[in-house]
């Protein structure tokens, strides 16, 4: 049976925000954010009484070429020091590592020297082996660790079944529920939320959610999750992230009750420095291509490049969708 | 207990789709819609099997100049008729009045000379008794008939207890659960909707719902609702509505699984039609002032000024909206 926790009066203090704006917001921009923007948002973080900021991923640099993005795909230790000096604050600080992507033995160092909290470790369902790898890795050096199954809404719920146990019996303190193409309804939600929260609460770990926004749903999902026990919330200003985007943190900082939690740094946040991002023509949020993808449990790229060419022929969009093989 | 009624592997045969897109929508450009326009979504709405499609508002001509609005403000039989014809369809024709601004008695004719199909009553939870005699009016003329309670997330409970008493001794047929400001969140929603539910068996009618996007919630607040038994489902053209807007129409047809009904022509009507009007500078759709309102719970007005006037000092405005009595 599927238990509500809490209530809209009250607040649960199990509930952590994590704001994910560098991370998949630099997915629009290839990372490219200036100094003064990363440094306002996290200011803006402490402020609004965030749990965690994540500033961008540990991506390898034999894989990626540093020339061709910002900073924050690679998250070097003097990258998020020039921000937070020593981080003095309640936030804590998050980078993510994705399976088959990073160097993780070379470019992760102990805790003790880093101003990082949390590796938010990131693995399509076939790559658990390689995740539970990664995570023990992280945990060995102290870090506090999510698993983040990316694309489950196309995975077989047996396989699931099985990464679920694999990652109770593993060293992670987060299990991540991500609907990567924004294809789930919050009835599923709230399924896969109870088939999380089981495993969670059998070995006792936290389950979050990340969203997309492709139907319109990332917000509402986010808070259905919630509503049934999920406590790790990811969100970013205005939304901002790959396609159609995120949960918006100002919706979520709108929904949440504990009085720690101030939408009023993350409103001036916007509107001092997210609407000139997209004055300067950075593009994500909702759009009909990106519901498309949704409603067929796609990946969004072909979304993605029918938004950037200005495409606005919906139908033969969605039609070309039913023979597209990706 | 509240009770999920059906699954998403088959469809329910009470659902019915109602297009609000001339009504709400009308409310963006005070009902000055092109004949062509009107026509085109009449056939639209035949071929993706919608089931009702309202025209606009039976306005009083002695309250307001008819020289001041489009011909759907007030639905003359003719106006309606140059565009159905006979209405020798499966689609049924809906329009609205509103308690105290209709002019039932002279301009509702009785529904055997008339293409209409249902007489959509909206009222404020204060004037039930005004609602409840146009019901009865409008039943004995051979219509079917809706109530739409309006702002009820302001309503005491008690209060709506009390409506929905009346309405379930009326001659009413569907009762509607509307968030007028966009203020309700997914959980409330099931609670209102087996609120409304519960009278509504005991008295045989059925339970729509009217939600607004000022959350971005006006889509899964509509799905949350018929997974719990609402079974008439309003939506509108890429969500025109005013201010933030209502659920989109293309979005439903992706969800509902009545093979019925169909997305591509709801599509190829968005891009044609809707597409031109967004590019003429009409404004509807989400936007962080419209979600302030929603926050907290007040009629959008000031977040339509805000937006129509440009103005980006999200966090003044939303500062503002306290001090507000309106």
């Amino acid at each position: 049976m599927m238990e509500k926790h809490g209530n809209l009066m009250q607040f649960r203090p199990d509930i952590k925000v994590v704001d994910a704006t560098i991370r998949d917001g630099g997915l629009v921009n290839n990372f490219y954010f200036e100094d003064d923007f990363v440094k306002k948002l996290y200011e803006t973080n402490v402020k609004a009484g965030i749990d965690y900021m994540e500033f961008g991923y540990k991506a390898s640099k034999e894989m990626f070429d540093v020339k061709e993005f910002g900073k924050w795909k690679f998250c070097d230790e003097e990258s998020i020091r020039s921000i937070v000096g020593e981080n003095d604050t309640d936030l804590k600080i998050a980078v993510m590592a994705d399976v088959g992507r990073t160097d993780f033995k070379k470019d992760i160092i102990p805790r003790s020297e880093s101003v990082i909290d949390m590796v938010r470790i990131a693995t399509y369902i076939n790559t658990m082996p390689a995740a539970i790898e990664m995570i023990e890795y992280c945990h060995a050096l102290g870090y506090e660790t999510s698993c983040n199954i990316m694309a489950v809404s196309t995975a077989r719920e047996s396989d699931i079944n099985l990464a679920l146990e694999l990652l109770g019996e593993s060293s992670v303190d987060v299990i991540y529920l991500v609907d990567s193409y924004g294809s789930l309804y919050p009835e599923q939600i709230r399924d896969f939320s109870f088939k999380y929260q089981k495993i969670a609460q059998k070995y006792g770990k936290a389950v979050g959610i990340h969203a997309h926004n492709n139907q319109q749903l990332a917000f509402a999902n986010t808070i259905e999750a919630c509503a049934y026990g999920v406590s790790y919330l990811d969100a970013t200003m205005a939304g901002m992230g790959r396609g159609a985007g995120n949960c918006s943190l100002e919706a979520l900082m709108g929904f949440l009750k504990n009085p720690k939690y101030k939408i009023v740094p993350v409103l001036k946040f916007v509107e001092s420095e997210i609407v000139k991002l997209k004055e300067k023509g950075v593009v994500w949020g909702y759009d009909i291509p990106y519901l498309c993808t949704g409603i067929l449990n796609l990946h969004p790229r072909a979304a993605i490049a029918a938004v950037k060419s200005n495409d606005k022929n919906y139908s033969d969009f969605y039609i070309g969708l039913w023979d597209r093989e990706d």
